[in-house]
């Protein structure tokens, strides 16, 4: 694509046609600067087929607000609606419109107040509250769910292979794979859930965190072609990089081949006072060649040589080594911890894609219009109950028991205050007859989740480093019950509403149904 | 991602680390200007689980192109990779290369041949054929497999659903399910395979296409919250939009509230001269639904009238929905051909993330190496003898029979010359046993697929519009066997290797065996 057109595609205009119609439909209405609350949230975790996530990773806020505050209808883009024509020839944006889109199409009368990125969240909370002229509220939907749908999906699938992984070092591979640029915000995303670097370079520098990388089977064949041999390139590699010196070994023969060379190669390092770094193994089974290389390596004097695993890797196969390797190991004299913990992680396509379920399903739903100075709270019904929005501005609550872990998350009406409740009253969203009390002594913290991020299009927030977001995120992630991590069938996470939002949702439901016909 | 910071993610730096860290190795060694030649292709089709594709359509060259001609190391990009270190803390990469790179960073070097967008392709199949200096074509990697691999996915999945959906209005709404981006690129990949237009606005004007949009839920909501109805939101929307009216009607109830509000909006338009649009239906049994909607409009008089679907399709809840109408249609007194090609597909999250296989697994591999004047070509083993590339500089060469089909592509030397050779042996990939013989009398067509596109950095191709690409696309979807097209278990298209080819890749992998000490 060409610059020019690059900024229109990534610009205002980077949403779809509907929000535009609908923009001018408030505009010749006069609703178009009418306050509205649209609520962003999914509405279940990232369903993988044999296995299923029991909480998200919070991310894509950062850049998301960049876009907000940089994008705007320019003339270029005043001119391309003023091209657009209907079924019959006629133009479909009128001038005044078109007009008021070019003053005050941007988003500085939207506030917006989310979860913080790097936070554990769950479905049916309300991630980002976005309150705003309705025109430009409505405008910002495909861009802000583009943005925070993908990088909260890959987060969270990085956040289960660091946990699955047992934390041992891993790096994400994945931009070959993914979807065009999209690899960038991936790439953001992955670091922040539990990727500890990325071979992305540019990205790397844009975060301020070192590229990772190591060579391709492409070098050990050029020196084929060129009638030196495996050996050759890997000394060639050494002489070069010392001090980093990680060989991928399967380009002929991992076994025979590979692991022998990189053996000399390493032994000729440390003879020059050079500590190697290590192997990597990119086919075959993964779980049997990491015995083998620990135990050459080991018999070789080697024994902290890392050992990086490739080749589609996610969750799901990186369980399945650690546990065959677990079995395994013994047999071969070798302890299995010790082999886990010179384990690295290479993973690309499965987790760049979030392979299995490769979109999270999060909405941005219309939950209040402001009315003659009163909030009117609003509905939407759908014949599935989990489908209908939670009306009104709300706080979500994080609940804490005795032992410091997170038992449920209370979505309140934004006035209610739930540190003075007791017994807090937690009811299930959709199941009339299922609630949950708790009383004050059994809890130790109720935290609010929600931070203001844009009051009137103005900053107030302290945007976090990556390093803190993942600080944030490896607090979350470690208070919550063991249960809810699993990789399979993990525990159900408690989001509940509070009694009076509870009452409110009905009271609406009821007059929607009345008002259609429906007792 | 500020603007700056989005120049340096998105330039030369969108690469891998190792790819580098090798060209250094290169050039440390001398080797960096020594021509060779790298083949883009990809090992399977698309997998969907329950489904498998049987053919892909090529695409994404376009924008590669664009990319690859502006994209070099500048100042800034030379300056961060100046500040990495490795474990000890030396400089990863020395001033000698970073000059290097500053002057001849760039792809001015490369000669491409490519397989143009839009064309029906296959696995093991060279799309994309790199030649020049081994540094920069092997930097090349990372952003050539990204931008090719997944419009590619994209494109192959809209030419399904175009297919299995009969040829039916298809609309692109992914945008807010995409990675970032990604859904640009995506949206540009969905119109060349099958999608007629897209909801994404920017896109489509680059695309000189009109986007395509209706409302959404939010709209009706909002006249509800102000103590309006749906049925004064529809006449308010086909006020503004009298032609172009097309009402989304499961805000409150499809059946109940939604058509029939439609129909008398519709009678009001139809009163005032203007021909109504259609309905658009997001929830619900949209089968049981569009043959219930189709029976109400055609008793109001409106027969033409269209019937908008949208809500999760892809190729195979699509193939269920026509299976459906076609059983159930003629039970309520309908002709399933008249309601079928009143049917519009809006498609979103499942297209343009590929669902149920979410990469394109597109690979580079060396083939060739200039040594002394002389092409050499490389080889590369594997255990897994269809994942031994092919050598060499090879033309791909598609073989039609005499019912005008396409019957096979014959991957040849590219100094063969297949319309000479009587009978063609077309040897199978990798299974000894078997080979096919075609006479030239039963052959219609022999047509090389490769064409030249950079020579030396220049471009020497006309790159072809959108609607030539999909002219490409139709001509060479039409020639496919249908048992090719299949939504499930698809023919096996024949990919054969020429007997010369196949003798030369059984001497490398000979060679490589031998000198390997295996017999």
């Amino acid at each position: 694509m060409k610059e020019k057109d690059q900024k229109t595609a990534e610009g205002i205009l980077f949403t779809d046609q509907y929000q535009l119609t609908m923009a001018q439909l408030y505009h010749r209405l006069g609703l178009h600067e009418k306050p509205v609350q649209f609520d962003h949230f999914f509405r279940d975790y990232p369903d993988y087929g044999l296995h299923k996530a029991g909480y998200c990773i919070n991310a894509g806020l950062e850049w998301l607000l960049d876009w907000m505050q940089n994008a705007y209808f320019r003339d270029e883009d005043i001119a391309l609606l003023r091209s657009q024509t209907g079924r019959t020839g006629k133009k479909i944006f009128d001038e005044n419109f078109l007009s008021w889109l070019r003053q005050h199409g941007n988003f500085s009368g939207i506030s917006l107040r989310a979860i913080p990125e790097g936070r554990v969240v769950h479905p049916n909370v309300p991630l980002t509250v976005v309150q705003g002229p309705l025109a430009m509220a409505q405008i910002l939907e495909t861009a802000l769910l583009n943005q925070l749908n993908y990088q909260t999906l890959v987060a969270t699938k990085a956040a289960r292979i660091h946990e699955i992984g047992r934390g041992q070092l891993f790096l994400e591979f994945g931009a070959r794979r993914a979807q065009d640029k999209g690899a960038i915000a991936g790439a953001r995303a992955a670091l922040i859930g539990g990727a500890d670097f990325t071979s992305n370079v540019g990205v790397s520098h844009v975060l301020g965190l070192p590229p990772k990388g190591t060579h391709a089977h492409s070098m050990v064949q050029v020196f084929l072609t060129l009638g030196m041999s495996e050996l050759e390139a890997f000394r060639a590699y050494a002489e070069i990089y010392p001090d980093d010196c990680l060989l991928l070994v399967d380009t002929i023969n991992t076994l025979e081949s590979g692991i022998p060379n990189a053996i000399k190669v390493f032994e000729e390092l440390q003879r020059q006072g050079h500590k190697p770094m290590g192997i990597r193994l990119d086919s075959g089974d993964l779980a049997y060649l990491s015995i083998q290389a620990a135990k050459m390596l080991n018999a070789a004097g080697f024994p902290e040589a890392n050992i990086t695993l490739s080749n589609e890797l996610d969750e799901l196969n990186l369980w399945q080594i650690l546990t065959q390797i677990e079995e395994e190991a013994p047999r071969h004299g070798l302890d299995y911890n010790d082999l886990i913990k010179r384990l690295v992680y290479g993973v690309g396509t499965r987790l760049i894609t979030s392979a299995g379920d490769s979109a999270l399903g999060g909405v941005y739903k219309l939950v209040a219009v402001r009315n003659e100075e009163q909030w009117v709270p609003a509905i939407k019904i759908s014949e599935t109950a989990g489908k209908i929005p939670n009306p009104a501005n709300k706080q979500v609550w994080r609940i804490y028991d005795r032992r410091h872990r997170a038992t449920a998350d209370l979505v309140c009406l934004n006035e209610e205050a739930p540190r003075e409740m007791d017994p807090v009253v937690l009811r299930h969203p959709t199941d009339h007859s299922k609630y949950r009390l708790l009383h004050q002594q059994d809890i130790v913290e109720i935290e609010p989740l929600l931070v203001d991020i844009f009051r009137d299009g103005q900053l107030v927030y302290d945007l976090p480093s990556i390093p803190a977001i993942r600080d944030t995120r490896k607090a979350d992630v470690a208070r919550l019950d063991a249960g809810v991590k699993r990789l399979m069938n993990p525990h159900i996470y408690h989001v509940s509403l509070s009694q009076r939002l509870w009452n409110l949702k009905q009271e609406l439901i009821h007059a929607v149904q009345e008002s259609n016909g429906v007792k």
